[in-house]
């Protein structure tokens, strides 16, 4: 393993302390417990929090800031964050109107969210997401997994939040835009956990992983090494499928946010490589591709590989996707 | 070699038209000759004109945009464009103000921006980057190379173009950013050029890159991998030489801008650390770090490395990089 890092131990709060030295007009860093907020807190708004283990980055950090989050809270890498985590968060951006979390449906997350959620004195909710449709259950999931479609459900609510809308407005929209995503990855390699020290998974150099999970875990099946017209076919085929199956249509001319994400070691030359083909094969099904996102947004550490995620839009995610936003990893509008 | 790719005679084709797929309300792109040009053409300015290898994406063309680049020339993967895309790139963009290229120091890319110099009509001047304080002389070059530094003159220079600056001004602005500025990078693995589908130089497990260049040239030395605190800090010590050695000061509360670039296949994890230690370096060294990007800005296909690039500000500079810009890789205040 080679890395830029010093003792294993240190690399979350050393990460942090850049992170937060160099968004320093944006974003706090409190320590023990790890959590960040808005520099400049908000007033008279939903409070969204959202976390999880590290090694996603930008997820969720990055997303702090006008139009998105009001605090994250960072886990060791792969691992959740803990309930005293997002009841510090929680204290410090609460206002009058509530608080929505934000958690990817892994098990951990899901249950250290919902004890923070039993321990909170202020009204909340939680919006759970479970974007990708590689596979039903996996290695830390009951149900579908959270991946980057994570990043639009945080970009819509964040937006509706700014308007002062209420606590149950933020989490249905947060649920309608997670209901009208699917994502699917594909991994060429594996990660490596800086603790572990070696790869989390071994692969051939003529295989990839179809429908990788962001930590590494198992996806649908190990598959021949192909080109990547033959790779992203199958990805968008599983994505239309998925939309098929939960009854979404999706009916001619229906718009379409088409986000090409890498997940950490794949260079922008490839993932805009992958978004031309993705992207004509949604107009060939019929689809209309009116908003794009291309780049690592939502990591699995240093893994060589990509996702592709499609999200059904009507009007109001689109006015809340366009909305301005100004965070470290997400900013237009301001 | 496993990459996103179908053929590789396809590869720079297929990833611009994602990119100006991804990109169509921004950019607009023409092929044979290859250049990119901004949606909407400025009028009335100073054309600024990039180009390069392919390779280092968002390095040219996603600084195409409003406040930076008029138009980009992207070379085959590691070889430069040839004279013909910037002609062509110049005869669409240029209005009445002249013509300003942009041009990293390498030979083939200073030799064709020469040429086609000599074939303009109308005028134009060059500011040649060389930034890289690592070597003098290098595979491809002859001086110092031009490396991610060329992302802040390409800021500061297209911000001042858009007040209606002279052709001369914009050449001054930019030759003083280039020479305030200085970078050095570090390899851990080597990349892999898709022709050639395997690495362009071996390095071992425990071994690290010092200098590396972002075509992967040979650096300063090969050296033992060690903590990143010691790694950083023979960068930053190298950065603090250049700008003593140059007569630069820098004076105690000099304002830096410190870019941390990610060459491809390093996580922000790693980044955020690098910048952690860098900045604290330079804080200790009297300095002001004032203005910060963290993230892959200017890469080498997927080489896990990391460039750390320190610009001295005063008050034109500052200026020109706070200014709005429009692009797909740089965005803030609009």
């Amino acid at each position: 393993m080679k890395k830029f890092i010093n003792k294993v131990d240190d690399i979350l709060t050393e990460s942090l302390s850049g992170f937060a030295l160099a968004h320093n007009d944006l974003v706090s860093l409190h320590l023990d417990p790890n959590f960040l907020t808005r520099k400049q807190l908000a007033q008279n708004k939903v409070a969204i929090i959202s976390g999880g283990g590290s090694g996603h980055e930008p997820l969720h950090a990055g997303y702090i800031g006008y139009g998105m989050l009001d605090a994250a809270c960072p886990g060791h890498v792969f691992s959740s964050p803990t309930p005293d985590q997002m009841l510090a968060a929680a204290e410090a951006v609460h206002t009058n109107k509530g608080i929505l979390f934000i958690v990817k449906n892994y098990a951990g997350d899901v249950m250290n969210f919902e004890m923070a959620g039993e321990m909170l004195a202020v009204g909340h909710a939680t919006v759970l997401t479970s974007d990708d449709c590689a596979v039903i259950n996996s290695t830390y999931t009951t149900g579908r997994r959270g991946v980057a479609g994570t990043v639009i459900v945080e970009k819509c609510v964040g937006s509706l939040a700014e308007t002062g809308a209420s606590l149950q407005a933020c989490k249905a929209l947060g649920d309608k835009v997670n209901s009208r995503t699917a994502s699917i990855g594909v991994a060429l390699t594996s990660c490596t956990v800086p603790a572990a020290g070696r790869p989390t998974f071994d692969i051939g150099d003529n295989e990839l992983e179809m429908g990788v999970g962001i930590h590494g875990e198992p996806g649908r099946r190990r598959e021949a090494m192909r080109e990547a017209d033959a790779i992203v076919k199958d990805m968008i085929d599983a994505i239309l499928a998925d939309f098929t199956s939960r009854n979404l249509g999706p009916t001619k001319n229906s718009e379409v946010l088409l986000l090409v994400n890498g997940l950490g070691a794949t260079p922008l030359m490839e993932l805009y490589l992958i978004y031309n083909t993705a992207a004509k094969l949604l107009v060939d099904a019929g689809l209309n591709v009116t908003r794009s996102l291309v780049g690592n947004y939502t990591t699995a550490i240093d893994m060589a590989g990509a996702s592709i995620t499609a999200c059904l839009l009507d009007d109001e995610i689109k006015q809340h996707w366009d909305s301005p936003v100004h965070t470290p990893a997400l900013r237009w509008g301001c």
